[in-house]
């Protein structure tokens, strides 16, 4: 493999929600999965045993805060997180709000398309995303107070 | 939606190399895939925050253990690990070696198919599977000792 520049040191990943010394939280451009973020760890990592259990502990929790503010906001009917980085083996997981009507439901987002949603169930969703950045911005910087 | 049994309530869910109160550990039986294990919860929960923060700490603590032993025995290119629950929303978490010449690399396994891995690479790594469920078998009985 030619060795280049890993795209998650170089670029935000999408729109920053938070950030700070460890890792950002940022919300997936998805026109088809509104409330669709990832959690990046901002160090050059590639599996997640390549990090201390220290930090781990770390990345895990901000998973679970995205996903709680995921679940409070977007109400969907799954969620679905992983860590999969073969495209871009730099650390990050995927928090996607999952609908029994989306695109590939039950199949993961990766997988067969099974249906285009109704444009009125994604509005709805997208209107949803300024209390989704709210949310997340008030759980993550309350925990700097 | 009816209302089921949930499959990973009745049964193991595949090859069980550890189990205690909390949680098993399984060997998928994915011929494309050798050394693809699952972690399952073994109480119905449908979400990784549905479970307590020290109930989390524990799966997780196995998930990665796991993956550890996944790398040390079967030497991927890239380790995979998600909780989807789609189809059976029970938690569960998938963690699966992944290399260049494999079926689906660099889509997720859930993806478009890439290739037919050769024969004699799949026939390697599945000679792997006793060292794989021995170093499993190390890691977590040993923490019983």
């Amino acid at each position: 493999m030619t060795k280049t520049a890993c795209e998650l040191c170089i670029q935000p990943g999408g729109e920053v929600l938070y950030r700070d010394d460890n890792y950002r939280i940022v919300l997936v451009d998805d026109e088809r999965y509104p409330g669709f973020c990832r959690v990046i760890w901002n160090a050059h990592a590639r599996e997640m045993t390549d990090l201390s259990s220290a930090e781990r502990a770390i990345l895990t929790a901000a998973v679970w805060q995205v996903e709680e503010a995921v679940r409070e906001v977007m109400k969907p009917d799954k969620v679905n997180v992983a860590s999969l980085g073969n495209v871009t083996p730099h650390v990050h997981w995927h928090v996607i709000p999952r609908y029994e009507d989306d695109a590939h439901f039950p199949n993961p987002i990766w997988g067969e398309v099974k249906r285009t949603p109704a444009s009125n169930d994604l509005a709805r969703r997208r209107a949803l995303l300024p209390r989704l950045r709210e949310a997340i911005h008030d759980r993550f910087e309350a925990s700097l107070l």
